[in-house]
């Protein structure tokens, strides 16, 4: 009997703009390589505000802010997405990402993070209010309320605080990144083909040090 | 008798290590779609000085910049590519981009821009010196002499000037960026695929303003 083929790791932020078609198509996508995907939500307001910044890249630099969303409607006319730029930008997705953080290895997991950009980049919805976070919650099957109140824990909160911890000590700068099992980064919504054709190498135990098998 | 299809603009900046593997592939991927390519020639550091950069962006973001370098390898390495991390960066590409941009249109003119980035990336040569970019020349067939000299010329300095405002006005802010017949902007190597096959319109010369053909 084979194992199955490691997942692919996907660190993505709720405010991310490429991180959202990234999110509508990385699970078909490592699917049809035999893939599954672990969903990492983390923040990158620590991670910007470490490097001087307090504002997303894109409005701070805002020849690369109108390309991106040129880009990205580009990119989600490709994919069939409905895409409406938000009226306000970057969004807070603290919630969410708690919620995420703590689900993580539930099946309706991937549903909700869908839903949650759904609202943020197609449907101009407040992702940082909980009553719009509930009813992503409500459009992936579940009940809302205790949810919500989990995520408020501190364990969920420090749950994703280390989470956030755990992607800069991997090198991670921006969102989506995709992380291969042996550890190779791959960043944007255009590299997610680069992460899944990444070799994948016989895990280190087991092989003699130096050798060739 | 039909038109050729119009040229792809090819923006790329002789420090920009990214604009090396496509500077090596872009005339190659370009043709097997029956198109060609124009080179234009232009410098990032008046872009990056207008922005409050004084440095590539890869050394004032080191974990950025670390993510490149790897990222660097990867793709050399799948294109086949000769890449030895340049013992400065990034070098001063003045004097190569003012020849560049003083023969754009010469048939050597792809020789010497690859000559060049070959040097950089993979021969860790000076081309901020005059005696690397004569040999660059030299590997593209040519006497160095006159072509330094002409380069050197108001003209030339005047020429290279217009052509980096020009990528301004047109909201390149990165290298390297394609652009389309029609003003499509695609910023990075991994995106020269996607501005191949962004579709070409008829030349809006002839058609009704408004009118569907």
């Amino acid at each position: 009997m084979t194992e199955p083929a490691p997942p692919l790791e996907f660190w993505f932020e709720f405010a991310s703009t490429y991180s959202y078609p990234a999110a509508m198509r990385v699970e078909r996508a490592a699917r049809e390589r035999g893939r599954s995907v672990v969903w990492r939500a983390f923040l990158l307001g620590p991670i910007f505000g470490a490097q001087g910044w307090n504002d997303s890249p894109f409005n701070i630099y805002p020849a690369k802010g109108a390309y991106m969303w040129r880009d990205l409607e580009r990119i989600c006319a490709a994919d069939g997405l409905a895409m409406n730029r938000p009226s306000r930008f970057p969004r807070n997705g603290l919630l969410a990402a708690r919620v995420a953080c703590a689900n993580a290895a539930e099946p309706w997991l991937p549903a909700f993070v869908r839903a949650v950009y759904d609202a943020n980049f197609a449907r101009d919805r407040e992702i940082s209010e909980p009553a719009v976070v509930a009813e992503c919650l409500e459009r992936a099957g579940q009940g809302a309320a205790p949810l919500l109140e989990a995520a408020q824990s501190d364990a969920a909160k420090a749950a994703l605080r280390a989470q956030t911890e755990r992607a800069t000590k991997l090198g991670i700068f921006g969102a989506p990144t995709f992380v291969t099992p042996d550890g190779e980064l791959f960043w944007g919504n255009d590299r997610l083909e680069d992460a899944l054709a990444w070799p994948l190498r016989a895990p280190s135990r087991g092989r003699r040090a130096g050798g060739s098998v």
